[in-house]
Order: C-alpha cells, then sequence, then structure tokens
C-alpha cells in the first residue's frame, strides 16, 4: 500500500501475504465450483493457483512511484510476464498452462477471469486485507459468501443471484476504499513525493553526480533502460528483482543530507512526515492560484519555475466503482438466464456507480502557506 | 430479530442486548460530543440515557407479530410512552428529563436526534448486531468513526465532512440489512405463519373455545383491548409487561395438538419448520394464480375460501434505505455550512437511495405446491 | 450453560449450535486424519459425525437442574442413547455404527475418542464456544492448530508433539472455565435456585396440588418415571424429548404467584434476580454458622427446619483439570514413541493439575442477611 | 520481533505500534486506578505517559542481534536513559517526571509499576500484540479484565482477588509465547544467524576491509564505542537514533555478494531462509557431536576451527514464567490482605511456574548434515 502507513499506521502488509491470501481464496473458489459439476483437472488447478500467486510479481518496491521514475514507461504487467517466461524457463515449461490463463489465452476463459476481472480473487483479497490492516471497515467485503456463490455458464464466470447484495456491497465498498483510503490525500502527497524524490535522483544521476544507491538500485538510477534492453539483456530483470522497499527507503534515508537542496528538502519531507498539503475538489484547481504557489517557491527556495514544480503542483483522480465492458460481473438468475449486475439489481443507482469520478488537487509544500 | 433465527441461527441475541448495547453508543457520542465543546449537564446525559435505554419497552414479544394480531391495532410506540409514564410514577418524576427528550419536547433537539432520527444511537446499534449475529457481513457500520465525527450546529447533530463515506456506507448497509436479513423471503414466511397463529388463536378465543395459555397470554387472547382500556386500567399494562416470548412459543407448542385443524396446521409448520413457500418478484402478483392457490387450499384443507388465506395471501414489502425530510442526516462541511448527505456526497446515485423499492411476495404453504 | 446468561448476559448460544460446531470440528479432524494416511470410511464417518451431533441429545432443559429434580437418577447420557435407538429404528438401522461408536464398542477406538475424551470435538467446541459468548479470554484454545496435530497409533488418537503448548494451554483453559464460569458461584446459586424450585414442585404435584404446566411438563412433575419405565413406555421418551427451556421458564413465571410460600419465593428469586449469596471458601463450611442461617430461616419465613433447607444449604463442587487414566491425553513424540502430557511436558507443574480441587460454599437467600 | 516473520509472517509488526499500544492501556489503567480514588495528578498522568512511551527507545534495529554484535554491551536500558535525558534537555526539563518514574526515583512506586514489573503495561501489550500477529492463540490474554481490576495498596500496584484467574492465565500465557515464539528454535537460528552476519562485518571491518553500509551503519562498523564515548560525544547516540532495519537489511542484502565467504555465506543464509538447523534439548548437548560437527565444517567450508563457529554452535535458552522477589505480582484479597500471586492462588501449581526451565540448542548450517 505505498505510503499510505503515514496515514494509517496498522497498513504495514505487503505484498506476500497478499499473493498468499489470494491464493487461498482461489483455493476456495475452485473447489466451489468442482462441487458444481463445473470441471477444473489438476493441471488447470496448478495453472490457475500459479497464476495468481504471480499476477502481481512484476510489481516494484513503491510500485506506482518507481515504474513512473525509475522504469521510464514500462508497466509492472509487462515485468509480471517478463519474470513468468524467466521462472517457465527455469521450470522447463512448468508454468505454460499458467501463463497461458494469465494472457487470457487458454480455452476455459474462466479460470482467466478468477484471475483478472472485477470480481477476480485479486480484488477480494486486497478489499478484505486492506480494510482489515487500515481499520476502515467501509471496505469489509462478504468474500467468503460472494466465493460460494460463483459459477460458470457459457464459459463465463457468473454469481448466483441469491448473492446479488453481496455483490453490490462489494462494488460500493470499492468505491469508499479508493476515496477513503487509496486515494486519501494525505497518501496521495506522500506518493507523489516519493514519485518526485525518485525523479529527481534519476535527474541528478543523469547529470553525473554520485548518490549514495545499493548496487542494484545505482544500476537503474543511472541507465535509461527501455522494453527492449529489458528482453534482451537478462541482467536487467535480475537486477530488477532484488530490488526492493529496503534499497529505495535506505537511500531516501541517505539522500536526506545530500547536497543538492531539492532531493534533499523532499526527503526530509518523507522522514519527518512534512509531507505535501493537499487541496482536493470536484471543480479544476484555478490555475491562478496555482501560479501564484509556483512563484512563492520560486521565491523562497531560490529554484527556476521549472523545478519549483517539485514543490507545486497539480494533478486529477479518477474512480470509476464499476467499469461497464470490461470484466463484467455477471448474475446467474435463477431462471438460468444471464445479465450484468446492473442490470440484476433492483439498486436503480447501481448503473450511476459506474460513472467515472474526477476530483483534483493542488499540492504544495506546507512551509509555502502563510495561512 | 423474530423468527429471523430459522434462516440464520446464530441470531439468538435479544432486547436486553441491543438497549445495552444502544446505551453503550450513546455514551460514546456523549463523550465525543462534550470533547467538542458542546454542552451537556449531568442530568441531560442521564435523560437521554434513559431514554435510548426505554425506547424499545413497549415491544412485546415478537412484537410486530403481537402488534398485529393480539394488542390490536395499538403501536409499541404508545405503549412505550405509558412505560415510561408508570415507570416515572414510580420512581416520583426521575424520568420527566427523559420522557420530555423521548418525546421531542426538550428544547436541545439534538439529544431526541441521538435518540431518534436516521442516524440515531439505535440504529447503529441493530446494523451492528444484526449483522454480527446473522455472520451477514453487509451490514457492518464504522459505527466508532461516525459516533468519533459527530457534532451540533444549530442545536441539531450533525456528521463531520470526513465521514461522508462512512454515512454513505450506513445507508448501503441498511438497505441490504433489509433485503437480505429483515425483509428476507424465509423470514418474512415465518413471521406471518405466527400472526396468523395469533390471529387463528384470537378468533377462536372470542368464539369461546378453551386454549392453553398462560394466565397473562389468556388476558389478551380473551379481551379485546383498546387503548383507552389501557390508559385507564392499570393491570392491561401490568400484564402487557410480563409477557414475553416464552408465553407466546410455549402455547404455540401446545396447540400443535389444538382440535382445530388451521390452528394446528400451522403450529406444526412453525414446530418442524414446515414454512410457507414464498415467491418474491418486483412486478405485482398474478391474481389468478392466487385464486388457483386459494383453490387448492380449500380442496385440500376443506376450509372454506376465507379461511384459506391462512394458507395463500399476498403482501407488499417496502424499503427505502434513506428518508428526506425524516430526521435526515446532516452533514457539516469544513467551510461550516450544513447540507444534507444526498446533496454532500460526490455519489450522484446516493439521491436514488430516497427511493421506495417494492417487492410483492405471494406465500403458500408448501404442500399445495406440486411442481 | 444453564443460568449462566444471569453472569454473562451474553451466554445464550444453544445447544443446537454447540452440536453443529462440535461436528464442524469432527469434519476438520476426520480430514487431517486422513490426510496423514489414517484410514476411515465414508460409512465411518457417517458414523462418527452422527455420533457427536446426538452426543448430548439425552439433555433435558437446564440439563443438571432437571436431571436431578425431575427425571429422577436417570442420567443424560442413558437417555441420549435410549433416543438413538428410537432414531435407529426409525432409520431401520442407519444410525448402527453411530451408536457403536458411541458406546465404544468398535474396533477402531480412535473414533470413540474423538467423541469421547479429554481431547474429544466436545470439549474443544464448547470451551470455543462459552469462551466467545462469555466474553472470558482465559478459555480461548487453539483448537484449529490442535487438531491440525492430532494423529492416530495404535489405534489410539495422539498429538504430535509440536502443538504440545497448545495442549497444555487447553488444559489449564479447562481449569480457568470451570472456576471462572461453570463453578461461578452466581451461575452456582441460580442452579441450585432452580433445582429446588423443581423439587418443590414435583413434592407439591405428588402431595396433589394443581400446578401450571404444560402436558409434556406435567407429565413429569405428575408422575415418578423409573429407568424401566422409559425402555417400555414409548410415550414418556417422546414426551421427554418435547420438553425444553420453555416449558420449564413459563412455568416458573406462573408459579411466582401460587399459594405454596416456599415455591412462589424461589420462583421470584429468579424472576426478580434474588439469587442466593453463595460464600464459597477451600475450607468447610462452619457446621455453626449453617446451623444458625437455617433458624433464621425458619424463624423468618415460618417454615419447618426440613423446609428451611431450601432456603439454606452448603455443597462442595469439585474440578479436576486434566485426569490420569481417563481418556488421557497422549503426546507423539517425534522419536515415535507416546506418552501421556503429564510426562511429555516440560512443565513440571502440569502433573499437579491432575489432582483434584475442592470448594465448599454456603449459599441463603440474600434477605436472611443482617449484615 | 526480530526475525520471527520468517516462522509468523504475519509478524511484521513495529516497535511504534508497541508503543502507541503500551501508552492506550497506560491511559486504561490510570482512568481505572483514579476511578477508585487512587490520586494521580495531570502532571504524574503525563509522566507515565511519556515513560512507557519512550521504555524502549534505546532498542536498535534488531535490538537483541545489535546490542550483542554492534555496539558492544552497551545495553539497550543504557540508551533509552540517554535518549530520554537528550529529549529532555531539548524539552526543556518537561521530562524530568517521567525519567524519574522510569528509574523508580519517584515516591510513587506504583506508577514504575505499570511501566515496568512483571504486570505491567509494557508485557500486556506485547503479549497481546505478538499473540494476534502470529495467530498463536495461546498468548490470548484477558488485559482488559486485568487492568479493570488494578488498585494500589501501600503505594504498591495490586490487582482484586477476582482476577485470579485472569493471572494465572497471562502467567501460563507468558510461558507459552516463549517457547512457542519467542524462543521458536527457527526464530532463535535466524536471530543467531543475523549476530554472526554482525559479528562478522564488524570483524573485517576491524580488519580495514570496506564494506558497503549507509553513513550511519558504517560509524558503527568501523568504531568500537564505549559506553563513555556514548556519554561524551553526542554524535554517537545520534547516529543511533537514525539507525533501523533498513540500514543493516540493505547491507545483509549486498553482502551477499562480498568477496568474504564466511560473511556471503551467511547473508545467503538470511535471504534464502536456508537457516541453521536448531536441535533442541533439554539435555546438555554432546560435545563429541559438537566436535564432529565442526570438523565436518572446517572440511567442507575450508575455514579454520574457530571460523567454523560461525556454522555450529551451542547455546542455552533459559525461561522463567514469573520471578519470585523482582516486580511481584501481588494480589489484594477481600479481607484486604495482600499476598503474592503464588500464594493467593489454588493451584498448588502456580509456584512450580517460578522456576526456570533450561533448554540447549545446538545449531548448524543444513548443508553440513548428511542425514
Amino acid at each position: 500500500m505505498g505510503m499510505a502507513y503515514l496515514v494509517y499506521p496498522g497498513a504495514i502488509h505487503t505484498r506476500f501475504h497478499h499473493a498468499i491470501g489470494a491464493m487461498h481464496l482461489m483455493g476456495m473458489a475452485i473447489e466451489t465450483l468442482r462441487g458444481k459439476g463445473c470441471e477444473i483437472s489438476a493441471e488447470e488447478e496448478e495453472g490457475v493457483m500459479v497464476a495468481i500467486l504471480l499476477h502481481d510479481i512484476g510489481h516494484g518496491p513503491y510500485s506506482h512511484a518507481l515504474e513512473h521514475a525509475i522504469v521510464g514507461g514500462i508497466s509492472h504487467e509487462a515485468i509480471s510476464e517478463m519474470l513468468m517466461d524467466r521462472l517457465n524457463e527455469e521450470f522447463h515449461g512448468a508454468l505454460d498452462l499458467a501463463i497461458s490463463i494469465f494472457r487470457n489465452n487458454y480455452r476455459k476463459l474462466f479460470l482467466h477471469q478468477l484471475v483478472s476481472s472485477q470480481l477476480d480473487c485479486d480484488r477480494m483479497d486486497y478489499l478484505s486485507r486492506d480494510s482489515f490492516f487500515t481499520g476502515v471497515s467501509e471496505g469489509i467485503i462478504g468474500f467468503d459468501r460472494i466465493i460460494k456463490m460463483l459459477n460458470v455458464r457459457d464459459n463465463q464466470l457468473v454469481v448466483e443471484e441469491k448473492a446479488i447484495y453481496s455483490i453490490e456491497k462489494f462494488i460500493v465498498a470499492r468505491r469508499l476504499m479508493y476515496w477513503q483510503v487509496y486515494l486519501h490525500k494525505t497518501c496521495v502527497a506522500a506518493e507523489h513525493m516519493l514519485v518526485n524524490i525518485l525523479k529527481r535522483a534519476k535527474f541528478l544521476a543523469n547529470e553525473g553526480m554520485e548518490l549514495f544507491a545499493t548496487p542494484n538500485f545505482r544500476h537503474f538510477l543511472h541507465h535509461n533502460i527501455s522494453y527492449d534492453d529489458f528482453l534482451q539483456f537478462p541482467e536487467h530483470l535480475q537486477n530488477f528483482s532484488r530490488l526492493d522497499d529496503y534499497d529505495v527507503y535506505t537511500s531516501v534515508k541517505v539522500w536526506a543530507d545530500a547536497p543538492d537542496f531539492i532531493l534533499s528538502h523532499l526527503c526530509r519531507g518523507i522522514l519527518e512526515r512534512k509531507l505535501y498539503r493537499t487541496e482536493m475538489s470536484r471543480e479544476e484547481i484555478d490555475p491562478l492560484r496555482y501560479v501564484k504557489m509556483i512563484e512563492r517557491a520560486v521565491d523562497r527556495y531560490h529554484v527556476s519555475a521549472e523545478d519549483a514544480s517539485y514543490f507545486v503542483f497539480t494533478d486529477t483522480l479518477y474512480n470509476r466503482a464499476y467499469q461497464v465492458n470490461d470484466g463484467n460481473i455477471n448474475i446467474l438468475a435463477k431462471d438460468g438466464t444471464v445479465k450484468d449486475i446492473t442490470m440484476a439489481s433492483d439498486n436503480t443507482t447501481l448503473g450511476a456507480l459506474a460513472n467515472t469520478v474526477e476530483k483534483h488537487i493542488l499540492c504544495y509544500m506546507k512551509d509555502l502557506c502563510r495561512d
């Protein structure tokens, strides 16, 4: 959960916990489906279990921050696939089926949907887990009941009508967790601060400055590695797989004493919990206000207007609780027909959750604020 | 929770638990409000605590069933007020303030709102409690967080903006608990069966038939007591206060061997869990289908068409998650303004939860069903 | 848990919950044992599941109270066996194996031990359940871990050495639950009061007095039914099986207005929670003190010295946390040897838990006490 | 909990959580004691709250490992006191009372006992917390009940007799958590491996080898700092306060590729979870067996017999559940007398828990083991 522990101190659970948990839910789902006469062979079981276990393996430390700032533009999904392929070589093809399911190339489509759809084991685990460790009860979902109500029709994962209220709750829970946790303004502020630290460090490294870093981390600071590089030179992936939060956070600690003002000021911000102040609203940010804050930063920190954007910036957050036409949640009625959840619910308002909600933020260092 | 234990076997918690629990939440609410500078004197604290402790005291055994069938037309609220008045006499006026708050006659309106409004301690307790004892996770609400966010503005209870997602969750949770628990079709079926048992017993008693009953219960079976009778003759209230589930259920057990077929068949239905089958739909019940089932009952049980309605009947269930203009939930924005929750939320769909959802049911004895 | 709800208001769980829960644990135990290569056929599984489901079926309402006072001297185990035999007839011998396991006549002795021994599914369920519903955390045991560590050696149930601390905890938890809950002095007082009520009612019924009761309950008040009667005349068992808490408690409520002073005074004691005061000590009760209280009762209530014992009496409570030589808990060491838990533990003190602790109580009505 | 997460993957809670938790319990304890008429001024409340908040502040990363291997012989208690003194200066004497309570120099002795004794808020928090995060139910204690039963007599913290079983449970829980978690053989193995890594790194640094480390950590690797140095030169304490798990673990990761075989082999052991195999027994380790394993290590790794002790060694673990005459737990009887828990309990065996249990371990790298 990235920097969310700065807001929710209990949120220190790891990606390892999540992977094991999602695999546990997958086991329950398979048992349920088999109990309803859906055929899943031992090979398919292993395949789908491996697929869910590894579904997030391409995430680096502080995933989203790193993705943007360090491994320029290569998505964690792409890296996940590369790592699975590497493991597959190492295990002499034992992951063939897992990879095929992961990439949605396997004929039993519902297996992929268990790994990745709007009601997959991934989401059911992370909502439950994040809700538990943050203490935000709004995210609690009835995952055991939902799983018991899963079924398969026409090769598609469906949910039996009885569970319709549990699904409705699941969609609402997801919406609430977004605004209350994942897009919580202080979490967002901390995340952006880390992104800016990494961007600055990368910039300085490119300029030739010597920065403290572990050998693995230095590799990514000093090289701009493209997708093709990753494919061609195995050492990039090797180094990436060894990177973890320790490499990054240790550097942030050391950089707090770096000679570059921008880098050290931002690092101290994280360490001493002097995060950006974040103003969030449904209206767009007033450009005049933004410009004024930039001017203050230029004034106060003696930096260029361009560099001031390390300290003042705007962004837009999006959240859509349910996405029509992308891994839909299908409800199996008692009469055997299958409908999208937004059609099946008597909640005339559920459809509206498919709208995207936008919020605009203005972030700036607190010491720029007089009031 | 009436007969809900027939569906959710864990749901055996009592009204006593609920009263104590709601009082506990009230204590938390008072502490929070005082901590924010809202003045509540020791007398007012006692008053509002007594009011919430006694808010449900007028409920008889299997409350809703009894209200309709035995104490014809006198609401449990009316009886609550009579009992509070009686206690007040006994305690020489010590309940004056509690009663004044309960009846919304006290100048600090927010105290009444803590006892009775759309975000009162009553609802927060029963949603949490019923969710816990049924295991229906959809009803879990963040009551501790909601209470910590309570405040008072212009003599009205308000919730600080920060808690807006917790409130949204609270409203959705209430909606889901209604459909999944309180209006669950098997719970509704059992409830109606008990109502019909009591109606039949009352009818037979009026006809002069001797039925097994405790002295207290017999009092209500054999007399038709009006609201004015209750006020005039203290023994009615005295008898009522001694009635509990034991009186009713013991009689149901004995009546299973009663000579009257209708009474004994219905009682066996409850005891042996042969409840009505309930068909529920958003459309109105087809009158032809209803008539056909009535005919089958006449045929099979050799009863009149009128009496057949003990075994076959229709009804309509209503549920509205949030009611505009009746004990509204007000949100206190950071700028100090106060808005109704449906205006304050970015969930454009929350307003729609203020619509009433109707469902129609057709109930009939299972042995009338050939398919 | 009899009258324990008078001390622990949450303790309203039922025997039905316990039976289902113990069966659930049995399912886990069977799965574990099979996973370790222990053969259990589908018939044996059904047998042992039925045996645990029905193991308590002979308990009447407020079991221990009723056993002593109403069904004179016939143990609930004897009645359990009679009921199982009756069910077996009804199901054409389908319970043969279950009964054989229950009576320890089946060759696979470990199956009986799962139903009845010092580490059976019965105890694991009731300790966990009673601990949960009373809120007494001292009774929490690691039942899931214990079950996962079960094994079978030489036809005996054993526990793998790894779980030795969980077992130690289990034995201590049992000891603590006894003193803190089952033998809590107020629970004991309430239990004795109910026994005395039933004794008095039975006495009055034998004297020919008309007492309110349901037909089933009246059957046992007015007849003294022997073990042989139970065997010979099926209606006794039939009536017994229909008795529940409702029959008994309803009568207690009505008897509070009975003309007999002893009966009505005791019934009011229960209803108004004016229970006996209980003095508990490790020393024997001073006989002079006992005699003095009896004299006070004679004086105050105008009853004979004999009848005064309804209001004043002594008793001795026993508790032994672990019983050597009766369904021992055997530990399977890594080297394959099997030892009794008291030999296997490094807790030199565990052996001492096999001692019986005795406590003496003096009970009397509170209104006999001047100080 | 050091390396315990290698056995109990959930055990990732932090010292910060523990400090906040212990402070929370302290708040409950103060409220209880005040409610019983024990005078605690606002200054004393602040003092004791600060004392418990900071009681562990001197612990370095992987506390016990670091204490032995890096900050040679300076206890974490000594460092805690130095840090509190430093903070006291910074806050102009605001910690005077807190420090006085912490050092047991304050006249209200019971305040110190709440911070440090055999029933202090520290232990109550860590037992509960560690039990929760490991899932080891044996460690669950009734902390809320124990706290509600606290009292003060003759300036000493006492527990009211009613809670005697909760205390008994507390002592047993502590014993079980020691053997099952804190002294779990795999946890012990991992802890020793880290100690040996740090010892080796320190040795190599002293030899003049260049090792990767953050500036703070390097400070302690390359200098041997005495207690007096700490007192005299503030930069030592400054550096120490900035050390955390990140510094240490990052180095372990980098050192896995160090040229020194001993260092890199041990670091890989931690990273790849190839921990020592640990044999644990109540008897002393056979010296011949130890010598044989040393010989194997010499053979296999081509190291001297002295260096072989990085890979093979013995140790003795001690555990005493209750310590007579050191911060005793005193029970307040109903008659007002105060007794030590071992005298007050009817558990004749509790006294025996005051005995020290010793276990001996032999640890060696798994690749030394042929069988």
